[in-house]
């Protein structure tokens, strides 16, 4: 049982967290979290793990469950996210674990550190967003830099785990001019540290400064998109309804646009366009740089279909 | 208090998600989610919402909220993620809410749906990963368009939310050819509906039969990675650990990398390389099309520090 218990608060845990761990015969799991739990683990075989390798915790584990235990194998927030259910599985189909080789394997999912940390800063995950780690042990640099170069430019909001530790100090310098190439200065950024803990501490700067703020292991820091803003100490990312509504009337629907359905520059209303400006005279290389969209992409989007749909699927609702 | 109360089953709500539900005067949520928590709501106000807009719960939770209620707005998953928290602050700031106002806001966190649909699918998020929202309905094509060719070209798994409706039929299929663009045609695709509540639903597919796959509004849809690959009826991401152990003999590290390092293509090694590169003649250009980085960034990049950090930093441990 891979348990993601959260940020680390009892309160924060689940239901079924703390019955998995309740359940088990062994905890295997890095010593702050178990002490959560000090009151699940009487009885029970504990192997507190300080910060070694996840692939051995994932061998002892599987070591005791082929020894008919119960394991319960607790990772912060959740354990598919950076955590350990990667890591155990990959040493399960190395030992060729099979589903019917006589050991189940459970996730429990939990709250990940970038939906903790956002719960405490304010809403600045409320559009598209991504999680980069920013950790070389394992993957390549240019790897992480192509990553970051992408999403500044498509206008994600970025969470990075892994922002900076003892020996990784110019990760987060390099993170920053890439950012910066795509986003403005004052892009707001909130650093969290120990989410719901004892030493937990939240801070906002800017993308120019991020570099130079207080950064550790166990910070995620969260970037905000083009639209994102602090208000009243809030980071806020808007979720687009100005693009509909005409906030400052009252909340009236915009010329062309209707609640409850796509924009007037939705999917269809946007290919209708297309193929028009088309018609009118526009090549797909000029299209395809007036909407900084590949060429190709172009082409096919000028073949797609684009009526309405039927007055069977539009009784649909949707919110 | 703006709660995430999980995929929807009692036993994924975490404690915290419970007590602030039964310290509310008035609940307001969709009606499906009110009735996981039957129990806690005696004597309370509720109002059961179905698909509307997000903007008038907010509005009917400041209401009350003025009148002195304690309200609790309920959301599935993480109320962050494509949920209430965003609507909600831009509506308090809208009526000129101030922290000291007398209204005091809590966003309790959960699990997202790609948490929990990644939990029982395997463990695809394991690496870098994205969410993006195929709803058209504040937002315009391109923009999601080019978050998709970003996301693809970048090689991030992806987590699609609202990815088809009765009257969005089509996104679903643009996506799948924006993603072919970069992705193999064979990239694994899990699909889960109602996440570990009755009708839940888990089905495989590859990202070219994507677009004929059931997939409906309470679907969320994962995509692989270039690495990763479905074994024994689990998707699974790698984390990396082949590129610094050689798994087939034994787990012994590769040469040139170390246990608890960077890799030696990690940032200092790398920018080593292409100092190196640059000097044996390699142009800035040259670079950026060989690592396929842009070619300032490259610029930046052959200025920066690369000497290995002192003796007192590389003490401090890291997982």
């Amino acid at each position: 049982m891979l348990v993601g218990i959260g940020p680390g608060s009892v309160e924060h845990m689940t239901g079924r967290a703390r019955a998995a761990i309740a359940e088990a015969d062994t905890i295997i799991g890095y010593v702050t979290y178990i002490k959560l739990v000090a009151d699940l683990i009487e009885g029970k075989e504990v192997i507190r793990k300080s910060m070694t390798e996840e692939l051995d915790r994932a061998i002892e584990a599987l070591a005791r469950a082929r020894a008919g235990k119960k394991v319960a194998l607790v990772s912060s927030g959740d354990a598919g996210v950076y955590g350990m259910a990667g890591p155990t599985y990959e040493v399960l189909f190395e030992a060729g674990w099979t589903p019917d080789s006589g050991i189940a394997v459970e996730i429990v999912p939990g709250a990940s550190a970038l939906n903790s940390c956002a719960a405490l800063v304010g809403a600045p995950l409320t559009h598209d967003f991504c999680a980069i780690s920013l950790s070389d042990l394992l993957t390549p640099w240019p790897v992480i830099a192509r990553r970051l170069d992408a999403v500044a430019q498509a206008d994600f909001v970025v969470a990075l785990y892994n922002p900076k530790s003892g020996r990784r100090t110019q990760q987060i310098v390099q993170a920053q001019q890439l950012l910066l190439r795509h986003r403005r200065p004052d892009t707001p950024v909130a650093i969290v540290k120990s989410a719901y803990r004892r030493r937990e501490q939240i801070s906002f700067t800017t993308l120019d400064q991020m570099a130079e703020a207080d950064i550790g292991m166990l910070s995620t820091v969260l970037i905000g998109n083009s639209q994102t803003f602090v208000r009243e100490g809030r980071m806020v990312t808007p979720r687009g309804y100005a693009n509909k509504y005409a906030l400052e009337e009252g909340g009236a629907t915009r010329a062309g646009e209707q609640a409850g359905r796509s924009l007037s520059t939705g999917l269809l209303g946007w290919l209708r366009a297309l193929q028009a400006e088309h018609q009118a005279g526009a090549t797909p290389d000029e299209l395809a740089r007036r909407h900084r969209l590949p060429a190709d992409y172009i082409v096919q989007a000028l073949l797609a279909p684009a009526e309405a749909p039927t007055a069977a699927a539009a009784e649909e609702g949707e919110a």
